[in-house]
Order: structure tokens, then sequence, then C-alpha cells
């Protein structure tokens, strides 16, 4: 493995509701220097579940999001809140978004969203043995529900509605995973 | 299809060298309001290659990600200049990441990254037919380039060193491609 760079100094440089930006002064191991920008990682992290239903539909969302103007077909997600576990977090997103707990809820990875220049880190979780249960959330507007028969993921993927790299990820991992975990 | 939110406003609320925050005023069609932040997009996009070799193995590239502040194995990356098209941005950033261009590269699909706050998109383009051929390019240290075998990329994304979502979508997609032309 290479010799990690030296952190020889993180500042604040931007600020505001939601996002920090920090400026790393790096010395690599090779004796150059740079400055990097990143976002910070805050909060207690988030979670990115995969629901399957008992007929092996995934329940996706179709939610406003902002980032792209646009309406998306996503998979739910949120943030742990203080104090809750990602299992905990995971189930109350379920029935804040889709309207469903979940009994059995697998972890499948830790992933990163653009670790070159964001800290942020995205527990997915894969979903099953769900039931009705809703809960009160903080969202605009009902989320729609949709279902998708896990066996068509591969049209999934390439719908141009659903484009989120990390929840593409999402679908393929837990589909290897039920391969060898029915 | 959902009737959009009207954008009532849009400010930058804070700003650095590389990042941009926005604020967004929002109300939806049932008349909830909100204001929303984002990432907004700046520059030309962004491109990913999946390089794959004569011999069917993927060239991954290890490579030091401030955001998480550690060695990663991914996929190579890079913004596309003024003027370049995707391809060419490819091609220029696999000469400077991984020393081979591509005399083939096909494109897969636009990523978002999380599209909820960011309005980043990433072109994932499958690059084949490689030859040798190093540009220099503005990395502080040279990129270890690690091959590994397309057929086996179920543990790749197992591999704790390889965390970026948008990555484990582009090995997928490029799987999914490739058996449909080969």
């Amino acid at each position: 493995m290479p010799i990690k760079p030296e952190v020889l100094k993180i500042n604040p440089c931007a600020k505001s509701r939601l996002f920090l930006i920090e400026e790393m002064q790096l010395r690599f191991s090779n004796g150059v220097e740079r400055t990097y920008e990143r976002l910070a990682n805050r909060g207690n992290g988030a979670v990115m579940m995969i629901p399957l239903d008992q007929d092996n539909n995934l329940l996706l969302i179709r939610e406003y999001a902002g980032g792209i103007d646009a309406y998306t077909l996503s998979l739910p997600k949120g943030a742990i809140d203080p104090g809750e576990s990602m299992f905990e977090a995971a189930d109350r997103e379920l029935k804040e978004e889709i309207g469903f707990g979940a009994q059995r809820i697998q972890f499948l990875k830790e992933l990163t969203t653009a670790p070159n220049y964001m800290g942020h880190k995205l527990q997915a979780l894969l979903a099953r043995d769900l039931y009705p249960c809703l809960l009160e959330g903080d969202e605009p507007e009902p989320l729609e529900v949709v279902k998708w028969p896990l066996a068509d993921i591969d049209n999934l993927v390439m719908n141009p509605e659903f484009t989120e790299g990390r929840a593409i990820a999402g679908l393929y991992l837990a589909r290897h995973f039920i391969e060898n975990n029915p």
C-alpha cells in the first residue's frame, strides 16, 4: 500500500445551513504539496434501503430531487438520527417514505459517494419481510411508491429516470446477496 | 408524472474555490413551500471510464481520496475540459491516469451522484481496444494501476477498498453492456 499523504492542516473555508467545505493542506510521500477541498461529513451518516416485498418486487420511490430539479426514481434513503442504529434508522425511514416497516434488515456494504471530494458514507441495507406501517415524515409531499420486479433490474438501471449511481450499486449488491442468502 | 415544484428563487449562499452552494425556494404543487440547499453543477461535466484490456481485465486505479482521507480502489474519472467531447475527455484522462488510450469508447449511461442535493452528472463510458500512451496529468503522485478480471466483479464490489457507489454501478453497467455487445 502507498504511504498516505501527511495532512498538514484542515480549515473550514465555506459553510451553509447544510454544508461545510474544508480546505486540506497535504504533503504527499514524494514531497509534493497540494491544497484540496472537500465537503465534510456531518451528522451521523445515512442509510439507503433496498426494500423487497414477498413477491420479489423492489419498492422504489419517485421523489423531487432539488440537485437536478427533476423527479427521479430511486431507493428510499435518509439520515441516521442521533442515538439510532443504522437498522433503526432504516426501519423508520421505510415507514416514513414507503409506508412499510421491515422485520429483516441486512447490511450489504458501506458506500462512498464521491470520495475524492466528499466524506459522505451511506450504509446499503436489504429490507425484507415488510409489513404495513406508516409514520409521518418531513416530506413536503407524499412520495409515490413504484413496484419493480427484482428480476428486471437490468431494465431498471437503463431507465432514464433511475440515474443515481449509489442506487444502481445498491440494486446489484442486493441481487448478489439474495442469490447467496435467499 | 407528478407536477414539478415551482422554483421561486435560487440564490448562491456559500462559495469556495471549487464549490458553489445554492439555496432554492420551492413551492410544491400542493402549496407547501420549502427551502432546499444544493451543491451546484459547475464546469462541463465529468466522465468515468471502465477500461477493459484484451484479456478482459479491468484496469483500476488506487488513488488518495481527500474526502475520506484514505487510498481507494476505483475507476479512472475526470472533468471534461471546455470544447472537449465526453469521448475525447475519456481518452485523455485514460492516458493521464492509467497510461493507455482507447480506440473504442462506448457510452453506457449518465449517472447522478446524490441528485437530492447535488447537480453533478457523470458519463459512464466503456473503454476497449487499449494501446499504451502516457500523458502527463496533474496528479501529485503517479496512480497505481490494478488489474482485476471482469469475471470477478462480484468479489471486487465487496472489497473494502472499493466503495464508490458510482464505480460499482459502472462495473455492473459495463458487464451488462458487454454481454449484449461483445
